[in-house]
């Protein structure tokens, strides 16, 4: 494996440059396929295989009906504008399907990638006839697998399976020797827009790591609303990670004088430097009853709300 | 029925003079016997009963397990300095079996009323052999009763039974013509001790509305414990009232570098007049942070926290 290049090391312009000539080598005359998630890896491996490949690289984006709210269509429309032409597959009902009935946080996870690993992606690119997949695999990615703290990040071994023997399949994975820092580089230099930098952490298994219990089309429609309301609200506090988390507990509340058997969602926004550790922002309670009284007001079936005052450890930045 | 005596109307000494004539004139020669909850009704009771029948007024207080922590000895104590020798009969294992296995708030709450009245209480009231049951009844039930806000309040009406017919019981009633603050006068009249009425409010069915999901010895036994945090660290808050509450969902945490898929407890620390309309208390963050700390590092299998930002309505003061 090739050795680690840091931020300061990097060239940008040359490593690109490198990259590309390596992608189209590896291609040849053949095809190459991706799935762009939004995230700063993805967009940044999207945005060099096209550099490469042109339309001989098929991105698409798996609609996972966990998204947030108008996701894939801003993910979408910053391509489109960067012109990069972004095929939406809406798997919904299948990772619906696989979520029913499961409460378990890891069963949780373990059911969305499964799905889009064996389910969905697996299947797309068997079909696609593509010789080589592309992947915004990084080298923070190899050192948790490696360590043990995150699954295993190629596809075909996730699915058990040496891509080469198999189907004569090749991966490509660019962005092996850079760490975070040296991606959002990159992928500056790439043209893709602020936005995509901005944007706070987000979980894998996406809203549904957001809702505690099971994840239905309606529970993940709730929280939602209010992570939009959350992120919308908080994005001005430069807080490190902000988000609505919905409960399973029912709450006693009161809607027109009338005792209502409603549901809870609990706030959490982070200061943390890198994850780690971690504590509550000190928000003001102006902010944080505003928030409360839009989230009580439009989130149908919400009569309460909270705040995270602990901090990590021993509770953790996700609830589930 | 005898109409309202007001606050302002109320003539402290001469109220006592005539209800302690008017509970000599129905107990006679008999005896009569009372419950003492520690709340200011039925501790004024008490002490009004004593004075009028001395030793022949039978005070047991319920030790119903799901109380706060010291305070069946606290209220006992109250009243062992007073002169007032109160009986304390346990009667947990009767409670916890009534509530095994019950999630639902309303059927919480009537499991503990009905092993009350029924199971406890009532067998108690008819193996005295008293003739009279003093009740700490107020206006304000009556009217709530009425409103169909509040279950009736009688004990015998609880139990369908007219308790003359049935057992030539009589129901006395000495501060039916008070409201709480009239109540309170008396109370202070006949001695009660400053602490019986800076208590904050208290529900019925005690940490039994705590916690959210089955109250269980153990789980009742976590959010006592949380409770004697909260309250002993917002005493000097001059909240109108505050507490800990026991989710049942499940969140996770870590511990010692190890996941731990653990409890969270919420606070709730009200600012209110008359508990119709209230808002949360805006405590400092390290108050806050302080409480969360405590609660994670003593109570064990908790390690989340959170704090109500929600006004009522649409929450309600408790959560269950």
């Amino acid at each position: 494996m090739r050795k680690e290049i840091t931020s300061k090391q990097l060239k940008t312009d040359q490593f690109i440059q490198e990259k590309v000539k390596e992608i189209q080598a590896e291609v040849g005359d053949g095809t190459a396929i991706n799935a762009l998630s939004g995230g700063v890896d993805s967009s940044t491996v999207t945005m060099l295989g096209h550099r490469a490949l042109g339309a001989r690289l098929k991105t698409v984006f798996i609609q996972n009906g966990i998204m947030r709210e108008g996701e894939p269509e801003q993910v979408v429309g910053f391509f489109r504008k960067l012109g990069v032409s972004v095929e939406v597959v809406d798997a919904r009902a299948k990772f619906f399907a696989a979520l029913k009935g499961i409460t378990d946080p890891e069963e949780k996870r373990e059911a969305v990638t499964q799905t889009f690993y064996k389910d969905v992606f697996g299947k797309l690119v068997k079909r696609s006839g593509a010789k080589c997949l592309l992947q915004g695999t990084i080298l923070t990615d190899v050192d948790e697998t490696v360590a043990g703290i995150k699954r295993q990040h190629n596809v075909f071994e996730q699915l058990g399976i040496d891509p080469q023997k198999a189907f004569g399949y090749r991966i490509i994975e660019p962005l092996i020797q850079l760490r975070k820092d040296g991606v959002r580089k990159v992928g500056k230099a790439l043209g893709l827009p602020a936005e995509l930098f901005d944007r706070i952490p987000f979980p894998g298994p996406a809203l549904a790591a957001r809702v505690i219990g099971e994840a239905t089309p309606e529970r993940i429609e709730t929280v939602r609303k209010a992570t939009a309301i959350v992120e919308r609200s908080l994005k001005a506090s430069a807080a490190f990670q902000y988000m609505a988390i919905l409960h399973e507990d029912r709450v006693t509340g009161m809607r027109d004088g009338k005792r209502e058997f409603g549901q809870q969602i609990e706030l959490r926004c982070w200061d943390s430097v890198d994850a780690r550790t971690a504590s509550p922002t000190q928000l003001s309670f102006d902010v944080l009853q505003k928030l409360a009284r839009e989230i009580t007001e439009t989130v149908p079936g919400v009569v309460s709300v909270t705040y995270n005052i602990a901090s990590k450890p021993p509770s953790t930045i996700e609830a589930v």
